[in-house]
């Protein structure tokens, strides 16, 4: 094994708590390369495999700046990439070897295809006990719908998420975020580094199934909740909350603020706030439970007063009472604020601008820059000597 | 320190990857209680910390059966309670001790709280220098709004994920699932278990800092990423995908189906499947690229078709075809699927079907029934004698 010589400044962007783990990430486009971008975000050494020629479908996906994709460059930052021709004798060696010495192994194809590959779990996991095989895939590794093609929008649609998004009058609404994809990735990253805290107790590693429709199930909460207690299936109620009120987005003069009065004193202050003390004193309003079920009559009584002034002043005013409150930030609004800033939410990598790393060590740094994706095969070479056999 | 009897049946609920932890779980509500729901379903010891008296505020929160909050069941299945007056010096060295001798910590308070109660982060590692004590908020331990309050509505409001979520000509919408809470809750639970990983090579612990608002940046992906580099705020685009048509819900005789064409084969068998296989050749629609530019008078011409049949018949050919497709499942539908089943992705816990673990792994065993949340104080006496001084 030749010694490698690795940049220092790549080497200091691996101080994290991952530093020293070797990942093998053979996944492609979103769900498996958010997980493996966490964990070389947390200082692992993630060798991104990716097929000769076109590498991963995502680097053809936009945005794009300069004909680069910052979609490629946003989950595959700080990773190396090497080229390998899974049908070939020299590439798959190269690829054994390095299942052999890595620590985590992602993949997020079809359930079977890494099995016909000659890459399956049983397989890798008897050559290599302390690995710890990550799967990720839209149905999971088992059941009827393990086959499915694994969009994100699939998912979303069969989980209940669109049919709970919405208005009760309107459409059934995607969430504007990839969140079967990401929920599925975020969950991979956090099975991955539990199975690795399980290998330091028992020695050894084992598969991990995530599958994104689990991860949508899991997350819908109070709706979820309602039909195993045997209750109707709940409508799409907007923007409101199940149960408490107000608790919605309200319309001022010149659009919509968030108001979340949670309490009695919330709704007092909220009350006197927009000059109309007296409604906190009404029997229909007397405690959450009236409210909630006067909660279109309340919205009606408070965007009287709300009307009155743009939404920018009353959030001043809100704020002022100790309402929660919100406005209703666009995308470059939200990039675009101080708190954005001071968390290092916005890194860069080379020329791109990226969302930074959404978790924070005290004990590791939260770099401003991380290393570029890699172009495709950018560290071949030296991986493949790296990796050879003997 | 008194040898400890736990029951048979929670023993073995313990088996996972994170057996032999300690977690201390100051928490309510959501996104932390989610956070240490994970790592109990992994095999932690999660010892939640209640305030006498009412304890989380979530026992308060519907859905209810007989009485009692799934809400608080879901999120606090497989823990164990003791109810602390942080006030009251008996109390006080209860948790001091609790804190002494744990692998983990979790915390919602605003941040400052935990400082104010003097079991703050600095104090704490004194103390327990192996301690990774993570704090979960709506905008982090630092920044300008570290101090806001945190409702997962305001932080959806903020983030930019209600303005890009709806349709062009509608309201901006908050995504049916509490997904800034839970997007902290799931990147809690993973920084915590990296942070693990982490401790074994160090001997050291560290503060998690975990802000709702960051991850909620961290999702936005093809906004963002357009947004930073240079381009300008995307407008809501209902169900559709940014840069891929047809890629959308699309009409048919009695609602919308989801359909994924996402390259010219899937187009050409979707064409064919709705008899219409001349629209594949039109120069309008004869790459992505050209039916994304058309995706308008793409949809016309595909739902004349489309409308002619009840969605589930569509479903069935769209499928025996190859073309990705979804129905758009309601909640009950996608709790008493098949591939649901199969997934033990509903669970019980004493009386209560709650959803399951959205991780699988192939060492540890995925319980189809979980200990029930605890009773205010339940483990108490057992909790003060077993971290009582001396």
């Amino acid at each position: 094994m030749a010694a490698q010589e690795i940049p220092a400044d790549e080497l200091s962007a691996r101080k994290g708590p991952l530093a020293g783990l070797l990942v093998v990430d053979l996944s492609r486009v979103l769900a498996g390369p958010y997980a493996t971008m966490l964990l070389a975000d947390l200082g692992a050494r993630v060798v991104k495999v990716e097929r000769p020629g076109r590498g991963d479908d995502s680097r053809a996906y936009g945005p794009f700046v300069d004909g680069e994709s910052t979609y490629y460059q946003h989950v595959n930052r700080g990773k190396e990439s090497v080229a390998l021709d899974l049908a070939a004798t020299a590439d798959r060696a190269v690829l054994l070897r390095l299942i052999e010495r890595a620590d985590v192994l992602v993949e997020n194809f079809r359930p079977g295809v890494m099995d016909r590959l000659g890459f399956g779990w049983e397989a890798m996991a008897a050559r290599n006990p302390r690995l710890v095989y990550a799967s990720v895939s839209g149905f999971g590794q088992t059941g009827p719908l393990r086959e499915r093609p694994a969009y994100d929008a699939v998912v979303q649609s069969m989980s209940g998420i669109m049919a709970i998004t919405g208005f009760a009058d309107g459409a059934p609404t995607k969430p504007g975020i990839p969140i079967a994809d990401l929920a599925g990735g975020m969950l991979t990253f956090g099975a991955v580094t539990a199975a690795l805290v399980g290998r330091a107790r028992t020695g050894r590693g084992c598969w991990v199934d995530v599958a994104m429709f689990d991860a949508a199930l899991s997350l819908l909460e109070n709706p979820a909740l309602a039909v195993l207690a045997g209750q109707p299936a709940p409508a799409r109620i907007g923007n409101a909350h199940y149960s408490i009120a107000p608790f919605d987005t309200y319309a001022c003069a010149d659009g919509p603020v968030t108001i979340c009065a949670a309490n009695d004193g919330f709704f007092r202050s909220l009350c006197a706030t927009i000059g109309r003390p007296e409604l906190a004193e009404r029997p229909a309003y007397v405690d959450n439970a009236a409210r909630d079920r006067h909660r279109e009559v309340l919205r009606a009584d408070l965007e009287v007063a709300l009307r009155s002034r743009p939404a920018a002043d009353w959030l001043v005013r809100l704020e002022a009472a100790g309402v929660p409150c919100a406005p209703i930030t666009d995308v470059p609004g939200a990039l675009a604020s101080e708190q954005t800033a001071v968390r290092n939410m916005v890194i860069t990598a080379g020329d791109y601008r990226l969302p930074g790393t959404p978790m924070k060590f005290s004990a590791y740094p939260d770099p401003e820059t991380r290393p570029v994706a890699p172009a495709l095969d950018a560290d071949g070479d030296r991986i493949r000597a790296e990796f050879s056999a003997g």
